[in-house]
């Protein structure tokens, strides 16, 4: 009989898996099951924190919905899912031929943003405070060739000035700073967009908690998301950062990698903005790995 | 500033962590940020895992509520209760005026069950199938001086037959199989019971996901829980388990320990039970660790 007491307790309950787990499943999950009783057993945890842990981890399912997601928040400000990104496109990165740097998508994406023509706005309220209008273009390339890539579809989305995305919004129209764009046979695009500012993360819920027990604060430096794709290229999700944002090296959730921070330089003579972004991209094909 | 994909993204991660954070919260996120991480880089766990995990949790926050804690049992399938249960007690245990150990609260305890005299059944419903009445009757004693104590109240729960607790059954009287003794000036209890039966923890949520993933059954062995309070003492919460159960070797919750495994005796000559249990206790002063 197996005594729970015994040294080989966290090997009792790895060995309690049985023959027809999956194998990454079992890989996973002994790896887990070690790390939470190494843990425990550092820390000594109690019993008393520990139950605080489960209802914090509890209070995040409750708060979740099809808006919301609490549990990656959390995830978010302990910075797992920045490195769970750079994990998986680590390896890519690092080749001499690397696409673009990826960065975690947030919890903000929606799917299904307006199309628009190349040189559009996608200001559709004007901000309530602040904001410079800001002429945002570049060129997709392959990371290999060089060459320009038609038809790849870059999908924008940013919070406005008051730190709120739309759907947070009830003041912004609908897909407010959203929108698709196509690159044409030259590989360019074009957008009006806002040079984005910094806000807060949510922080009513655990993940708040959680900044505020670690004497944190909740800003994100101001950042444009984008997903760029193409029928034959491997999808890019990723953000920028503008380089003048003071939250650029204490970012709550971890996402600032060198390679993503852009400048937004003075723009004159545009009647339709005062800022410029230039921003290129580039795209791998799947089989180059 | 710092760039997230330097071999130092952990220690940035910690590092975060403000001047007016608590020295415990400080060592236990800490840990807990460097052991996650560690899992992470170890399995090079990609984003859908993740994902999936993320899901997971979130779905045992919206299951839980006043009558379920799922993100607690999420943690008994993977052995945590159990070990932070041994971490928090292990000291008092090993001393050698050890008093009796300790196991898991579980999540079907109530407060306020009914104090009836010694002698008294806490069968109120008949069992709809099989079941043993037994005879459980013991001594609590001082663990230092041997000396019987006065006064203890015990507090026992337990499921019956059909391997539902009666909170979870609509067809059990209230506080069936649940009630509170005090032991007399010998230090002497004794109730009449059921012999326990082997039943399955719930497994419609994400703990019952884990179990079917790691290819494991969700059977907690048979057993009785106890609490014994008194207020010269340090209080015990634990459960103990019947000697000829199948799944002792193998509990879904790993809460087994050797010295809590108990004879459920033929009992001849007494028509109200055909077992008997003889259980005595050791209790332990605070001041005495």
């Amino acid at each position: 009989m197996v005594d729970q007491f015994d040294p080989n307790f966290t090997e009792n309950v790895i060995n309690a898996t049985g023959p027809k787990t999956d194998p990454r499943m079992r890989q996973v999950m002994t790896s887990l099951i070690r790390h939470l009783h190494d843990f425990a057993r550092e820390v000594e945890l109690t019993v008393d924190e520990w139950m605080a842990g489960v209802n914090l981890i509890n209070w995040a399912g409750q708060m979740s919905n099809d808006r919301r997601n609490e549990g990656q928040l959390v995830c978010d400000v302990l910075g797992l899912e920045s490195l769970v990104d750079e994990i998986t496109f680590s390896r890519a990165a690092n080749a001499p031929d690397a696409a673009t740097a990826t960065a975690i998508l947030g919890p903000f994406f929606r799917t299904g943003a307006p199309h628009y023509p190349n040189g559009s706005s996608i200001i559709k309220t004007p901000p309530t405070e602040g904001g410079e209008v800001t002429f945002m273009h570049g060129r997709v390339v392959d990371s290999t060739t060089g060459e320009p890539i038609e038809g790849v579809v870059i999908d924008v989305w940013e919070a406005s000035t008051n730190g709120l995305y739309e759907q947070q919004d009830p003041n912004q129209a609908d897909c407010n700073l959203r929108g698709r764009f196509t690159t044409d046979k030259d590989g360019k695009y074009s957008l009006y967009c806002l040079r984005p500012t910094p806000y807060p993360i949510p922080f009513d819920g655990p993940a708040g908690k959680i900044l505020q027990l670690l004497d944190r604060h909740p800003m994100r430096p101001a950042h444009i998301h984008l997903i760029a794709t193409h029928k034959d290229y491997k999808p890019i999700t990723t953000q920028i950062f503008d380089s003048e944002d003071k939250y650029l090296s204490n970012d709550s959730v971890f996402a600032v990698k060198h390679s993503l921070v852009v400048e937004f330089k003075p723009l004159e003579g545009n009647d339709q903005a005062t800022r410029e972004l230039e921003y290129d991209l580039k795209l791998k094909k799947p089989s180059s790995t």
